[in-house]
């Protein structure tokens, strides 16, 4: 069942947050708390349910990860953090994904799988007019629903007093490489570090920046 | 003071949520509680921070409601929700929005204003080379940013326990036009609708679909 929680006691955790510069490497998230940022990920929302993105998660490989940080301006997020991201988004949303959506659809809800015809005709000929797609190409797409569960991932964090560093400082095509992500259809295109801040990170102390609401917010 | 709230308490409420296809016109979301909406998505984080955003906010504009519901395939969440955001996304990021968000650097976090030059160049440089920013180019770069926003508006709702829909099913060029957003240099990214569920809406009785972890988590 659904419980609503503190609005105030959100936001406090949203305003804590900030992009951490310095993670202290010798703290580690439990394996127990890391599970729930993945679940919290995993139900991230995207365009009819097709979730086009796999979660590249690393955290002890610390060979893969000091070649990712090369490749990364050095930035020390990369080695030092407890637990690293990379959300891959799919390169083409084909009709076999299309259809093992559907299949699982039908897996997890059951009924009448001929009920979902029309469901999944619609799905196949959106996705094979990639212009029509908001974005208007398959790549800028399905990046932007990886963006959902880069949110999710990073909003949870901050909820579990988790810190972490959203980052697109980073070679998306030598990641691809390193990864093996091109053959499997999946293209790196967002970073996210989790852990927790070192007592040196100077930017934790610096008040946090947003333009004030009326320039952002526009009420019509 | 940040305190962490109950990991469990936050995923049963995000299992909770579901893209809810009729709400009911009858509730609205009282305005203390949809400030905190809100407050949430201005906290959401962005490539450097330049928040290349504006989140417009309908809540009682009938009329333009309707002239937005007649270009989002008749989907009647366009009116019937209480409050609607259209996430709309900055065309071009300029040297003077560089300019406007490192003078609110300076303004919240005071000292010498000398001192951000080089943060200032490294960001005008950045942005005068779309190619090299994630997604390649300038409008896929901002439109994923509004993306994290979006998630942090339908995640704080969902802990709220309001009801809400992502909607991608709009024409966004008609929006576009029908709320003035090109003159001011935005686009219509994506949408969301908030409010209340109808006891009507079967979607809501449903089971989530979402493939399993091993299909989606990779862990190297």
């Amino acid at each position: 069942m659904p419980t609503p929680l503190a609005a105030d006691a959100l936001l406090a955790n949203l305003a804590w947050r900030y992009a951490t510069k310095q993670f202290d490497p010798a703290r580690k998230i439990d394996a127990g708390t890391w599970t729930k940022i993945e679940e919290a990920m995993t139900l991230a929302p995207s365009s009819y349910g097709l979730q086009p993105w796999k979660f590249v998660v690393l955290s002890s490989n610390a060979d893969l990860r000091a070649r990712l940080r090369a490749v990364s301006w050095n930035q020390p997020q990369i080695t030092d953090a407890s637990h690293m991201v990379v959300f891959a988004q799919k390169q083409n949303v084909a009709k076999e994904d299309v259809e093992r959506h559907i299949q699982r659809v039908h897996q997890v809800r059951g009924g009448d799988a001929s009920a979902l015809a029309g469901y999944r005709d619609m799905m196949v000929n959106s996705m094979a007019n990639p212009a029509g797609l908001q974005g208007g190409t398959m790549l800028a797409y399905t990046r932007a629903q990886t963006y959902i569960a880069l949110g999710f991932g990073l909003y949870t964090a901050a909820q579990l007093n988790i810190d972490a560093c959203p980052m697109e400082g980073f070679d998306a095509n030598k990641y691809d490489e390193i990864l093996g992500l091109t053959p499997l259809g999946y293209h790196a295109a967002v970073v996210a570090t989790f852990g927790y801040r070192s007592p040196n990170d100077a930017m934790a102390k610096l008040a946090k920046v947003r333009f004030e609401p009326k320039d952002v917010i526009l009420r019509m």
